[in-house]
């Protein structure tokens, strides 16, 4: 088992069947010991963060395979804090897809003179580049053909399965009373061209509310499978 | 004649049959002395600089009228530096169109890792909110027509008045030899509704090159007026 990718909150080995195995860490992002599931540096270090990601993820991946969404997903071990997943290609140099049901954070930044806080934003997407030296910045349909990281229509699909995902997401998060708010994905193409899910889905990537009060990950993990 | 308004590089008055008198300072934007049409901030004074942006203004302006384009352009006194404008509301608190023949300056700052400086980009139109504080941030059409900033289908006539008032612009730049890089416009509404050509066009506006070169605002003026 070699390993091909040290990342910020997961190290990622490659298996010689050709999948490839995901050991969850317990770094998370954020910025000065505060979480913030927007932020691109590893901020803290939270004790057995990984678990409990890989421990909703399992949950989460299940649920949209189940739903008929194509997704990297094929196993979960938790006594190993692995997940193995099919290979994929990213998109460019990879890619982020953010759907808002309310505003908040970035986007008030950006917007806060035509939006407020809470306002519902009905599954809006946003697509960024992962460049962290760039800050992650946003992009268009027209770029994204343009600079070939995305075929053409190939948008239109990644947007309505963010949109099918996030709802499916959302039911489950709903079910415990939760709401979410906004939610990170990630997607590639796997060896027969599909787009498919990849990454992780925990509240590492989200942001969910309990009577208005943000949920930190772990907790987000525990109620969702009644721990 | 009353007041109504002071920006950074032109003051602006309403008159008593109801259209708007602009005068041109010879303030421009940029940073620590340097002249750069993507800054928000005054960066220097120009001596005459608002007299050479009015004279290519009223170049331009009447060339775009020539073309049956709409207009807020009325028109122009030199001895004045004043330009003479009908009445129009800006969309939302204003924005500002952004329409790339090549990619420089904060394209490159946000998508260097795609494309290098000088990529032909075959007139890419950007919006940005005009925020200061914020930067100026891009917004989608989605967007734009959720905040109610432009009706449904607005964008499409933005977008193609935007590419066919640069091509005109282009044309009379390259007849003096000379490359037009990328440029910024502003529209409004008129009375009847009709989306126009607002604001000014000069150096200020625009990055115009020679021989690869930059193009200051009131040598630019000079070549395309023969002076």
């Amino acid at each position: 088992m070699k390993k091909i990718y040290e990342g910020k909150t997961k190290t990622v080995y490659q298996l010689d069947d050709g999948n490839v195995k995901l050991f969850f860490k317990d770094d998370v992002t954020g910025k000065d010991g505060v979480f913030d599931p927007g932020e691109n540096q590893v901020g803290l270090t939270i004790k057995d963060n990984g678990y409990y990601g890989l421990l909703m993820t399992k949950l989460m991946f299940e649920k949209i395979e189940q739903a008929g969404i194509s997704t990297h997903y094929i196993s979960a071990n938790l006594d190993e804090r692995t997940m193995t997943v099919k290979p994929v290609t990213v998109f460019g140099k990879g890619i982020e897809v953010i759907c808002r049901l309310k505003a908040t954070g970035s986007f008030i930044r950006r917007y806060g003179e035509y939006a407020k806080d809470g306002d519902i934003l009905d599954y809006y997407v946003e697509v960024s580049l992962k460049d962290d030296e760039k800050g992650d910045p946003f992009i268009s349909e027209e770029l994204l053909e343009k600079f070939k990281i995305l075929d053409k229509d190939e948008y239109k699909t990644l947007e309505k399965a963010t949109k099918d995902i996030t709802k499916i997401i959302q039911k489950t998060i709903e079910d415990k009373k939760l709401e979410l708010i906004d939610i990170k994905l990630e997607f590639g193409r796997d060896k027969q061209g599909n787009i498919v899910l990849i990454d992780e889905i925990s509240g590492g990537n989200m942001r969910v509310y309990k009577d208005g009060k943000s949920v930190k990950p772990i907790e987000l993990s525990k109620i969702l499978l009644d721990m």
